[in-house]
């Protein structure tokens, strides 16, 4: 591909994963879309020696734009303007009119947290994120922080440098008018198209699909092929240069061929099947859950409009709110146990009751790390999804931490929702 | 500080963000503790010279230890063991015995599963898994894949290279004999303790925070502090040598004097503060949620343990569950409107009384992007909690998507529940 760029993610505070970048992976599928191929995404603290290095580095690599996250805020561990201006040979200085204008918006967001702060500590904190670039394009903010556009001094070579901030909302805010400014569209001039295609395993092995492939290696190529298991999904993403087309089109119908048993998409996410399904049939669901407490509830509600769908659940975590809540029978409880396929069964029937729902799940089960015993050890969980007709039950024993568990269980419940709404293989 | 280290993670995957990486800040803290300094961490994809530019790179950096994650599959886009072996001038060859023990790990995997597989395809995924650069170490595999350790060749300069495998697990199950093995204790040899405090305000601006710092500068120099702004929570991480432990405490104190009225924590997370405060007070929790859809009983859930204070949660999305699972009078719902302070506040009471717990928690908003009106925006938040000591009410409107509106609103709720189990700087 003819335009490739690097994106460098900045804050010590990402570096050490006390915050998860989201910008970076964002910025990456922003410029596939445009044809733009990154290599590389760079996490550096705040420590201008560092960034440097990052900026150096990917300039190096040959690519004709960066693209830096972060590093725009009023403190002064927040250096990225600066430290840009310097690498592009361009000296920073405070921007008066852009001033001004911060000046505003922070007055309004001060006014609208009901948050207190000293006039001066503001106004040093403002005049700090007007510090523009000698000859740097500004880009408007969305937030408090202006995004910067930032060529090479003239007769320097290099790429150009899109400063954008570091709040995800803010950074995707700006991003339409980043890419709309003259330097940019020059620096991704001769971009070509890079067409994605993904397509969805449940249960298929990594292994099993690398003897698949190897074995076709000869009619595959052109064909940048990348596989993850994800929480015993299987996602093969494929990406290929638009003449590459007839390979793909030989990949797809290998895989359909092959893990027809597997196979549940060649595209949407489990998550967009099932809310297309519950839309497309008319059903609503409710929830019973005890170990995932309520993660499924939350996921199910992730997505906007899913009120349509979702009529609401229940968190029993104690025994006397699976009766009392859910109406689990008490001699069910005491004969079975509360991690029982008995009572999933009611935990499901009491939410479609309780809540009037087409469709019900129960989730219950020993997330851990203690309450296992030696017939019912930790990762025992149970699933049961109960739909005009009639229920599907699911035992899992599933390795992993806590969290590992709780997560499993809730996307296992997506699966046999998945079955129970659009069909496909089994969960 | 004497010994740096960097951090390249691999995999197509991770650099477009269809997999959110958690090696990367995993292996950064674990590095800390040891008192190694991480400068940059590069993520980058499944191409061999994409990969060998970050090693290049982070050996430029001047690095004495270099770490991999992931890239060690069976797949032919896992690459990592041959570039790293290429970069460190060892040749890459079949280890033979190590061979056989992949070869067994594999045939129990296939035959668990029940399928067969062109034999000669299958004995080449092994054999690619058993290339070992000459020279290096090998660390046993806790998966399939093992990890290795990779010295420069004879004479030649730069950073030892550990090579240890993707998956969280296998990566942190072997980070143990990783860090013993002896190559890896000689580049890390003459590290130095880094010590690491954190505090936490809630509603401080980070330019009130800036100005406080810049006026004792002079009195903080040898810390390295770094600032975030996380939902409405100002972090202020710094990291010193011990040396500095004087600066720290006249850091320490000066934060706990300006900012007493915003300062909730000097350490421990708003979750572990909640936790430990149902722990010690012995009171128990319910929730009743709307637009946040079982979030703030998920988050509950979360810790260890939490089935002692939590006893469950009703997410109420249609009128009617709010009526008829938690109480809500019809009237209250038609007179105010389902996001009513009113109704949040029968939200609370109705789950308290439901689960017959302590403290209860109500959450109604719109979370958008639709269901706004003139009056009641997309964002307009009421939460309520209500103890022993009666009710605690607060109208929220925030800006940002739906998700962003979800995850606030319970981080709101959080704060509410400190305060009352605590005390501390309002919510």
């Amino acid at each position: 591909m003819s335009a490739r760029a690097g994106i460098v993610v900045t804050g010590t505070e990402v570096l050490t994963g006390r915050v998860t970048d989201r910008n970076g992976p964002w910025l990456a599928e922003q410029l596939r879309q445009l044809g733009v191929d990154v290599g590389h995404v760079v996490l550096v603290g705040d420590r201008p020696e560092d960034m440097q290095g990052a900026l150096a580095f990917l300039a190096g690599t040959g690519v004709s734009l960066v693209i830096t996250s972060g590093g725009l805020g009023p403190t002064a561990d927040d250096l990225t303007a600066e430290v840009v201006g310097e690498f592009q040979g361009r000296p920073s200085a405070v921007d008066p009119a852009l001033e001004q204008r911060i000046a505003v918006v922070v007055e309004r967001l001060m006014a609208r947290r009901g948050w207190r702060a000293d006039p001066d500590a503001t106004a040093a904190g403002v005049r700090k994120q007007a510090q523009v670039p000698g000859g740097a394009m500004v880009l408007e903010p969305v937030g408090t922080a202006p995004g910067l556009v930032v060529p090479p001094s003239d007769g320097r070579d290099g790429p150009t440098v899109l400063v954008l901030p570091g709040p995800p909302s803010e950074l995707q805010g700006m991003w339409p008018a980043a890419v709309a400014a003259e330097p940019v569209q020059q620096a991704l001039a001769g971009r070509t198209e890079l067409r994605q295609e993904t397509v969805r395993l449940w249960g298929t092995l990594e292994a099993e699909l690398a003897v698949v492939l190897r074995d076709h290696d000869a009619e595959l190529s052109g064909l940048e092929v990348t596989t993850c298991i994800r929480e015993g999904e299987l996602e093969i993403v494929t990406r290929y240069a638009p003449e590459a087309q007839p390979a793909y089109d030989r990949l797809g119908a290998l895989l359909t061929r092959t893990f027809d048993h597997t196979l549940f998409s060649t595209g949407p996410t489990l998550d967009e099947i099932v809310a297309t399904g519950f839309a497309e049939r008319g059903l609503t669901v409710a929830t019973a859950e005890s170990c995932t407490g309520g993660m499924l509830a939350a996921r199910l509600t992730e997505r906007p409009g899913s009120s349509a769908w979702v009529l609401g659940g229940v968190t029993a975590y104690a025994n006397s709110a699976k009766e009392q809540l859910l109406g689990v029978p008490a001699d069910v409880l005491a004969e079975h146990g509360a991690v029982s396929p008995e009572v999933a069964l009611a935990l499901a029937e009491g939410a479609r009751a309780r809540f009037g729902a087409d469709v019900g799940v129960g989730i219950t089960g020993v997330a851990g790390p203690g309450g296992g015993t030696a017939d019912k050890p930790v990762g025992t969980v149970h699933l049961c999804v109960v739909g005009p007709e009639g229920p599907q039950l699911r035992a899992l024993r599933l390795p992993g931490s806590r969290a590992v568990v709780r997560e499993r269980s809730v996307t296992m419940a997506m699966h046999l929702l998945r079955v129970l709404l659009v069909g496909g293989p089994p969960a």
